[in-house]
C-alpha cells in the first residue's frame, strides 16, 4: 500500500483523535476519492474495539429522537459517540429524511458525538461498503459507540445494518399491520426490539404482539434451521455457496427482548442500554462475535471484489463498443444478451484459465 | 450458440404454441438447468410483441384476484395470456405468498391463460433475469398479454417490474400512511394506478391523495429533475455512469392514472386494460418504447456480465485460498479487504490489460 504525504498525514491526525481529519476521512469514503482504498487498508489495523450498534425501523418510529437520546446518555457515561445517519435516496425510501439533524446541533456541538450522514449515491452495494468503511473510520480513531441509523427495512437497509453487532428494530406502537408485514425480515435481524411512544395507546398490544412473535421464531428455530436468527439472514442473502455457514456450534440463542422507550423524554434509555450491553456480552461469550467479525470481514472482501469486477467488466463493456451498441445489436435481432455474455467474458475467462494452469507467482504483484 | 437435441426439440415445440414445451422451459430457466443460456439466447430472435404488464402492490391489496379478472378479459377478447407470479422468499416479505394460486385452477384448465410462479431462490440480481427470460420464453411462444405479478414494493420488485413494458400499481384504500411511506419510488415505477377494494370507506380519500401526489410529481418533474418517471428510477439505480440517459427528447411526459376497481366483481377492469392499452399507445407514439426495449437489453447485457463475472470470482477466490482464510487473514491483523482485493483482482487486471494492447482478436473466441 502507498499512500501520498497528505494521507499519511491525515491518517496521522485521525489516529491522533482530531474530529477534522475523521470527517475529511468520512468524505473520502463517501465520494470515493482518489487514495481513499489506500486510506480504508491503513486503518484495519487500528480497529475492533468500538461497539457497533445498528438501529433501524419505519419512518416515524422516532429512531432520530432514540439515537439522540442514546448518544447523549452513553456521553454522559464517559463513553465517545459516533452516529452514523444512512440517508438513503434510493427509490423507495426517498431523500432527505434526515434533514431535520439539525436537532442533533446540541450534542454536535460537544465532540464526543460525532454526527456523520450519508447518502446513497452509487450503488446498493455502494452504500454498505461505505458505511462499513465509515464504522472503520470511527472505530479507528477511537470511539468507544458507533451507532448506525437507517430508515425504513428494505434490503438495502438489511445489508447496511448487518454492518453493526447488534441491531435494534424500532417498532412503533399500534402498528399491528406493520408487524404482519415485516414480521419475516424483521424477526431475522433484531438483536433488541424497541417500542417507541410507549405511552401511546396500543403500546401494550405492539408488545405483546412481538412478544408472540418472537415466541414463534424461537420455537420455530429450536424445531428446524434454527440457530442464530442474524446468521440466517446472512445465509439467505448469500449465493456464494454455504461457506459462511459455520454458526451450527453456538452453545445457546439469544432472544430479543423488547424494550419500551418514550424517547422524546428519556423514558427507558438506560434499561435500552443495558439490553445492548446484554447482547454484547452474549455475543462474545457465546462466541458469536469472533464468528460474526470473521463472516463480517468476508462480506467485505466479497463486496469489495464485486466492486473491482464491476468496474473491470465496464472497462470489458468499453472494448466491445459500448452498452448502447450492444443493446442495439440485440434489438435489431443480430445478437442477444447471452451471446454478448459470452463474447465480452470468453477473453477473460480464457486469460484466467491460463492464469490457473501457469506456476502461481502468488498474487501480489500490484504496484 | 450450440444447442443438444432434446432443447433444439424443446424449442422447436415451444415456438409451435406447445404449452408443456413452455413450462419446461420456465423450468429450465428458473433452475438454471444446462443449456438454459443457449436456449434463452435462441428464444431472443422470437421475441418482440407481446405487451408486457408489470402489477406490484403491498400484500392484501388485491393483486392476484385483480391478475385473475385482468386474464379472464383478455381472454374473453380473444387474446392469449401468460402470467408470471413472482413469490419472493427474500427476506422482507416472505415465502409462498401466493399459495392461493390453486384459486386460477378455472383460468389454467384454459391453456390460453398460462401461470407460473417463480421464487427467490438465488440472488435477487438472479431472479430479475430469470423473470426476464421467462417473459421472452412467453413472448417467443405467442402469448399477447404477459403479466408480471409481484408482492411489495422493493427494490427487488422494482428491478422485476421494470421488465415490463407497463407498471400498474395497486393501493388499498384507506391506506394514507402506506401511500406517504411509499411515495417516493411509487410515484416513479407506476404508469398506472390501481385503488382495488373501491367500494370500501376511505377510498375517495385515497383516490384523492393519489391525484394530489402524481400532481405534485409532475409539477415537480417540470420544474427541474422531470421527463419519464421509470427513467429516473432506472438511472438511480445505475451506477454504469449516465449512459443510458437518451431520454431527455421525449416529446410529452405522461400523467398516470388512477384506475377505481373492485376486482371481486369485476368492476373497473374494462377501464383498466384502457388505461393500460392507452399507455401502450403513450409508449409507442413518444417513442418511449424504443428507448425502453434498448435500456432493457443494456440492463440485461450488465445484469448477465454482472453473475457471470462473479462465478469467475469465485473461482478466484478458491485459487487464493477461499474466503473464510482470507477472512480470518484480516481478523488476525495480517492483511485487510482493500489489500485482499487488490491482490486476488491483479492477475485478472494484468491479464485484460495485456489482452487489450494486443491486436484485436474480436472476442468470438468462445466454442
Amino acid at each position: 500500500m502507498t499512500m501520498d504525504a497528505d494521507d499519511e498525514s491525515l491518517l496521522e491526525d485521525l489516529l491522533a483523535g482530531k474530529h477534522r481529519a475523521l470527517a475529511r476521512t468520512i468524505s473520502k469514503i463517501e465520494n470515493r476519492s482518489p487514495g481513499y482504498r489506500d486510506l480504508v487498508s491503513e486503518l484495519y489495523a487500528h480497529t475492533g474495539d468500538a461497539d457497533v450498534i445498528g438501529i433501524t425501523g419505519s419512518p416515524g418510529a422516532g429512531k432520530s429522537t432514540l439515537v439522540d437520546k442514546l448518544a447523549e446518555t452513553y456521553r454522559d457515561r464517559g463513553e465517545t459517540v459516533g452516529v452514523i445517519a444512512i440517508d438513503p435516496s434510493s427509490p423507495f425510501t426517498g431523500g432527505a429524511v434526515l434533514g431535520d439533524r439539525i436537532r442533533m446541533a446540541s450534542t454536535v456541538g460537544d465532540m464526543d458525538v460525532f454526527v456523520r450522514s450519508m447518502s446513497a449515491r452509487g450503488t446498493l452495494g455502494g452504500l454498505s461498503t461505505a458505511t462499513a468503511d465509515a464504522v472503520k473510520a470511527m472505530d479507528a480513531f477511537g470511539k468507544d459507540k458507533i451507532i448506525i441509523e437507517t430508515v425504513g427495512a428494505g434490503q438495502n437497509e438489511i445489508d447496511i445494518v448487518r454492518t453493526a453487532d447488534t441491531v435494534a428494530v424500532l417498532v412503533p406502537p399500534g402498528s399491528g399491520d406493520d408487524i404482519q408485514t415485516l414480521k419475516a425480515g424483521i424477526l431475522e435481524i433484531a438483536d433488541v426490539f424497541v417500542v417507541n411512544k410507549a405511552d401511546r395507546d396500543g403500546a401494550d398490544r405492539t408488545v405483546q404482539e412481538l412478544r408472540d412473535m418472537v415466541q414463534l421464531g424461537d420455537e420455530s428455530g429450536a424445531a428446524g434451521g434454527g440457530g442464530h436468527h442474524s446468521q440466517e439472514v446472512i445465509d439467505a442473502h448469500d449465493d456464494w455457496d454455504g461457506e459462511t455457514d459455520a454458526d451450527g456450534d453456538e452453545a445457546e440463542d439469544w432472544t430479543p427482548p423488547i424494550v419500551e422507550t418514550v424517547a422524546t423524554k428519556g423514558t427507558g434509555v438506560e434499561t435500552f442500554i443495558d439490553e445492548l450491553a446484554n447482547h454484547r456480552a452474549y455475543l462474545v461469550e457465546s462466541g458469536t462475535r469472533a464468528e460474526k467479525v470473521r463472516q463480517r470481514y468476508a462480506e467485505e472482501i466479497r463486496t469489495l471484489l464485486r466492486e473491482d469486477v464491476h468496474a473491470l467488466l465496464e472497462d470489458e463493456l468499453d472494448a466491445s463498443g459500448g452498452i448502447n451498441g450492444l443493446a442495439d445489436a440485440v434489438r435489431r435481432g443480430e445478437t442477444d444478451p447471452y451471446s454478448i455474455a459470452n463474447d465480452v467474458l470468453a477473453p477473460v475467462e480464457a486469460c484466467v484459465e491460463n492464469l490457473e494452469t501457469e506456476p502461481d507467482e502468488d498474487g501480489s504483484s500490484r504496484e
